[in-house]
């Protein structure tokens, strides 16, 4: 187990209803805040009165700032960021999913910092202070409710980068799995593969001896897989709802990789598919997750035995533990298909010939490397994407 | 799944000679502390030593309060607010196990409060400030370095009782698997009792539909069952008491009983024990809760057959789950044998006369039940003592 350093200060107020506490939790920070939401899905579930009338009982003022897209752009987090100064606002309210989660904290640590916001995203500054950020999530699975990570896209040259550290972990998250009772059956699978990739992220590592995190990992995605399953059938079905709504969470809280050094490699692959193609991000990652875990699976075929019998049950085969190894990341893509997502390039209609300019992208024009498990050069990140391919 | 608050903030500073920081972390919260502590035991390996040069490093000030006993006594809690107010200190640092956190806890609370400290252990009266507490852990089991709990014996009549807040919860945890080392193979196995309690008390459960946390308790005891042995066999085996030291903080900082209602029956019968013979807790934990288990099986067997096949690996018998539930159960008695605990109230050397007297202090004189899962009154809870009798 490696040194580590872990805080997860959030409060989570979970379950039927909560969405009223809303207006009690904001007050205890501010008079006068930012409402940050999406488009209309808020208005339509209901959700946005209730918002709207715990703010106003509490006697906490609002100015909206809806538009927050899918893959949130830098253009809006610049609007929200002038309208908070403008306005002597000091807190911002998010309602949403990740997108909008992660719009909040850019504007968050955007308002008190005199230059570019921008720069967190680039590694060119680092944030000092941020304004307050609290949530009510409507979709799970980026865990951005209560990680310490935000990721936005720039769209001038479409880049999509990542900004994490802990002083922008939102101050409570409220998450009641009603409110996710009309995420679409594809949007709840995309939810549920980010969900798992948070998870496998760290999972698949380099350290030695991580009995309690490995285990805690396992126990987190066969909830996410057994559950997802029920949800797809049973969009209504509360426990399952709840299941996946607390288990996007622990996913990426930061709990799960504390003593281990986790990959990313394919979080930012797939960020390039989604910062050129505007790819749903769980959609591109159940693409490109079976295909770097093809890639890399040698590197240490123990991990991924381990990942195959005790995730997905797969009976070790002792006299040859790889065929193991590659059934867990057949089953893995198997059930990717199984839930309605792409598991292919080709689905996504992104052609070979873009490959190269993905690859350069994702490792700064093929000057550096990406991820920890294996360290991937450009080349290798072809080869990943060829894997995906069809 | 029940609706939950959560909230667990403790910044965990965890690894090799992470002792060092501790100067540099007081320093955020106080130039002036209280440095409480047990007995001769960090002295002897060499950790008040370094904990003292880091305060000093850091220009911190304090005054020493030692003598903390096990079983953490009123009267020592009574003097450090004394001293606190006095020398107008307003952190409080713990270095030791669970007795000494909790002990700083109370002091934590009693300081801004103008009554008896012990109100808000009756359920007189709620803390509604408290100083800040930090904590450098020496002894893995209790869970206190991150919990809302704090238990207090009073000597007048020998109550033990706990006061459960998160007000109280430490602002940091410095948790350095080394300094473990020389904890007795006694004082560990009663640690990893203490732990597994506090899973297993949340485990069981009336709650339906609680997959992931079920699953995030069954990868917590696997972790301690498996690493308790690597080092009762290798004390100075690091990563096996990594594992331990941090499945302790995850067993009690409250995230594995989210949406689930706890039972903390047997808790509270060992809490009776250690009050009045001054029993370790985890010593009293090995021999009250399988016996409360053979009690209380019947009222959901299935808790138990899912205990029995996925914590303790037993095949299930579809035939008669009833024989796995009790091999489950057995299992964990001959569990606690083989890690050199005792299981009968006679090794503890208390006889069958005072079963009465521990049965009426537990439950206000025989007014009132203890427990969730089944609600136990004093006649229950003789007859628990009698199974753990010998």
């Amino acid at each position: 187990m490696e040194n580590f350093e872990f805080i997860s200060p959030t409060k989570i107020i979970f379950g039927r209803s909560t969405e009223s506490l809303v207006g009690e939790e904001v007050k205890k920070y501010s008079n006068k805040i930012l409402f940050h939401y999406g488009g209309g899905s808020i208005k339509r579930i209901g959700l946005y009165e209730k918002v709207v009338g715990s703010l106003k009982e509490a006697g906490v003022k609002f100015i909206e700032l809806p538009g927050v897209k899918p893959n949130p752009r830098l253009s809006l987090v610049q609007e929200g960021i002038k309208l908070c100064r403008k306005n002597k606002i000091d807190f911002i309210l998010a309602v949403g999913g990740g997108s909008v989660i992660d719009s909040a904290k850019a504007i968050g640590v955007g308002v008190p910092y005199e230059g570019n916001v921008w720069d967190f995203y680039t590694g060119k500054a680092t944030p000092k202070e941020t304004l307050p950020v609290g949530v009510v999530l409507t979709i799970p699975g980026a865990g951005s409710e209560a990680s310490n990570s935000s990721v936005i896209t720039n769209e001038e040259g479409w880049y999509k980068r990542s900004l994490n550290n802990d002083i922008i972990r939102p101050k409570f998250a409220i998450m009641n799995p009603e409110v996710t009772f009309s995420v679409s059956s594809y949007y709840t699978a995309c939810g549920a593969a980010d969900m798992m990739a948070h998870v496998m992220e760290r999972y698949f590592t380099n350290t030695r001896n991580t009995d309690l995190t490995d285990r805690l990992c396992e126990a987190t995605l066969k909830t996410i897989i057994k559950n997802v399953q029920i949800v797809l059938r049973e969009p209504s079905n509360y426990d399952a709802r709840a299941e996946l709504m607390w288990a996007s969470t622990i996913a990426h809280n930061g709990l799960l990789g504390t003593g281990r050094v986790g990959d990313w490699a394919s979080h930012l692959i797939e960020h390039e598919l989604s910062g050129l193609y505007d790819v749903t991000h769980g959609a591109g990652l159940a693409v490109i997750f079976p295909a770097w875990m093809k890639y890399v699976y040698k590197h240490r075929t123990d991990k991924f035995v381990q990942f195959a019998t005790r995730v997905w049950n797969v009976e070790l085969d002792f006299e040859n533990p790889e065929k193991t190894a590659l059934e867990g990341i057949e089953q893995l893509r198997d059930f990717f298909k199984k839930i309605g997502l792409p598991t292919t390039l080709k689905e996504l209609n992104i052609p070979e010939e873009k490959f190269e300019e993905l690859a350069l992208k994702c490792t700064n024009g093929g000057t550096t490397t990406i991820g920890n498990f294996v360290k991937l050069s450009k080349e290798d990140v072809i080869e990943i994407l060829r894997i995906a391919k069809e």
